[in-house]
């Protein structure tokens, strides 16, 4: 018997460490990593924040604050969520250190070892791993292009039994899938679970990353509507539109799930890291957020078009993806049988890197399937590397 | 049936919360906190690092960084760690979240429900509330004035089956009791449990912030030792040597124990904050961290020696105390039948805050108790402060 507990007994070996280690090797290629290029921060942005701030506000900075958030960025937060249409009035707002943080305190909160929970296949390693600490039964739905696949949802929920305890899912530019969920999709999710009583974790990350405005208004978010009947609880963070290394995010939720959480977080941190919470403030209020937004996405969308001319150009028929519209990922898909690992090898050897799909498949099986993110190598680079992938495909699959 | 998690279902109230806003309630003269005072934070310092950092260090500090510590950090702490005589070369430092991320960090990797683990009386309450988040038996063993009463300690072992998990202490200026653990009842409980392979967690967040050097000898840490046959995870933390704001700890583990806690961490929130990582590695690095503690323990020194004044001229005679001899604590004892929760009331009426014995206590029971801090308010406060708390016991005492 081990001494350690059960739910860490179970705990799988770190993927998500030889993921990053991958990812951030030097003399390689890496299409591996989730990360913003290091390039694109906004460090004179960041400089004159630092400058700007008085004495008092770096005390707050250097002090504990209140375990769900500081004030005055709960304030400045629910403005920016208040633009997207999000419900701040009539839910609790609660700051968290990283997304990651969110889903970790929700897979606390509900789950109960063998509890059943919905995620999609494929999704997110770092909630998979998160709901996998609490020794959750994953009941994993499909993806299509246009988001999880309803019938079959249904069909696992009818068979399901106790009821899960919610369904997770991410609804813009999917990780890894890529993909964005159409408002008919979402809106069946809903109808689904509302009968069941099923809470929704509704992942936002990479929504500002867009490519085209034109998808603003299929991108609304189920947490927008809040429909009346579901508890949505909307997870968001600074990752994406200011630096992961503040490890700042965020929870949308109602009151009483809020109340559950802010217990599970004063035990797990006491209290997000109040510097970068200050910075993060500034960062909203003096609009750096929306002009900082505006110009990586216009990075990002030199680069996610470089990644599908040069998989266009390079890739073996047999290979399959849908183009990205935003966000970090190129999600491959190939044929039946083709095993990525045997890929990820061969491509090593031509020192690129890129993640395979088993890394996101919740029975951690299914790898005839590739992640290509392109967010953090520029387009030169993309365009030298993915003729690699290609290379590497051919090799192994014919 | 709840639809939430067991754990979270038995979770108490927020204790935590109201302790937090009592201690940072405008208007009142507060003793509640465990902050360090604003005024005391080295700004001057973090605005000489801010600047001295280049482009490049300032791209590490919002990028994400590995799941145990940024490289530099865990090597500059390293060896501030081995001046302390921390065996670093042969156990495995991670950076955490706070202290009390550690903390929850272990309770994750031990404790499966009803799980017995042997903690003091009274106890630090973030540490409780780790614990009962994991729905821990909390085998509480009473302190004395050199530490825990271990031959309580043994006959509790002889008679809890299974055994306990791990013992959680506090070696130096205990919080709340203030007091530092003997070599002698160190040694004892090193001997009570190796033979029982019980592991120990050393919480030691207080230990640089002694009054007198004469004291370091007998505060000498278990982990200094590392003795052969036993387990023992060393925890620490920035929040008093520079900021808790940073949200900043580590612990130091055998390897087994950090391969766990890595896992565990990578669900947790991924990584530390990095651009507090970045500011701690030149705090230690530029040598601020030895010249900062240094000059904040002569202002510990102060403040607990007014307190001691002011408590031995004001105090009836049926209230005892120990002198602080360094942390952030003053631990009032009671006569029998006192309840510190109505000397609480009135004081607050009179415009003064502590912390009723209750809320350390495993039991949630023991009241004839106080925790009075004095890191929190100057010596002017101090003097204007205590003698209120003393009019509020005897009013309620007699």
């Amino acid at each position: 018997m081990s001494r350690f507990a059960n739910s860490v007994t179970n705990l799988r070996s770190s993927e998500i460490r030889d993921l990053m280690s991958l990812a951030t090797a030097p003399n390689i290629i890496s299409f591996a990593g989730g990360m913003p290029g290091n390039e694109l921060f906004p460090l004179e942005t960041i400089d004159q924040i630092y400058q700007s701030l008085t004495e008092k506000e770096k005390q707050i900075a250097l002090q504990y604050g209140p375990t769900t958030g500081l004030p005055s960025l709960l304030e400045s937060l629910s403005g920016y969520l208040e633009k997207k249409g999000l419900p701040v009035k009539t839910n609790r707002l609660i700051i968290t250190t990283g997304a990651v943080q969110a889903i970790h305190i929700l897979a606390k909160a509900f789950i109960d070892p063998k509890d059943p929970i919905v995620v999609e296949t494929p999704s997110f390693i770092g909630a998979l791993s998160a709901f996998r600490a609490y020794e959750a039964n994953l009941i994993s739905i499909p993806l299509k292009e246009d988001g999880m696949d309803t019938l079959q949802l249904k069909k696992k929920l009818d068979s399901t039994l106790p009821a899960p305890k919610f369904l997770y899912y991410t609804p813009n530019f999917h990780n890894p899938a890529g993909i964005i969920y159409s408002p008919k999709v979402k809106q069946e999710i809903v109808e689904i679970l509302r009968d069941r009583e099923i809470p929704i974790i509704e992942d936002d990350v990479y929504s500002d990353l867009y490519f085209y405005e034109e998808d603003l208004s299929k991108m609304r978010l189920i947490k927008a509507e809040d429909p009346e009947g579901i508890d949505v609880c909307y997870i968001g963070s600074f990752s994406k539109i200011l630096g992961p290394g503040l490890r700042l995010g965020w929870m949308l939720a109602p009151e009483e799930i809020y109340q559950k959480c802010e217990l599970i977080k004063q035990t797990i941190d006491a209290c997000s890291p109040s510097i970068s919470q200050v910075i993060a403030d500034k960062f909203i209020r003096r609009g750096d957020v929306y002009n900082y937004t505006a110009s990586v996405r216009q990075e990002y969308k030199k680069r996610g078009l470089a990644m599908i001319e040069a998989l266009e150009t390079s890739l073996p028929p047999y290979v399959t993806f849908k183009k990205p519209r935003g966000g970090f990922y190129t999600w491959l898909q190939l044929p039946e049988g083709c095993d990525a690992t045997a890929i990820l090898k061969r491509s090593i050897e031509k020192g690129v890197v890129f993640v395979t799909g088993k890394t996101f498949d919740p029975d951690a099986i299914k790898n005839n399937s590739m992640r290509v993110s392109f967010c953090n190598t520029d387009v030169e680079t993309i365009q030298k590397g993915v003729p690699l992938i290609a290379e590497a495909i051919q090799e192994v699959c014919g």
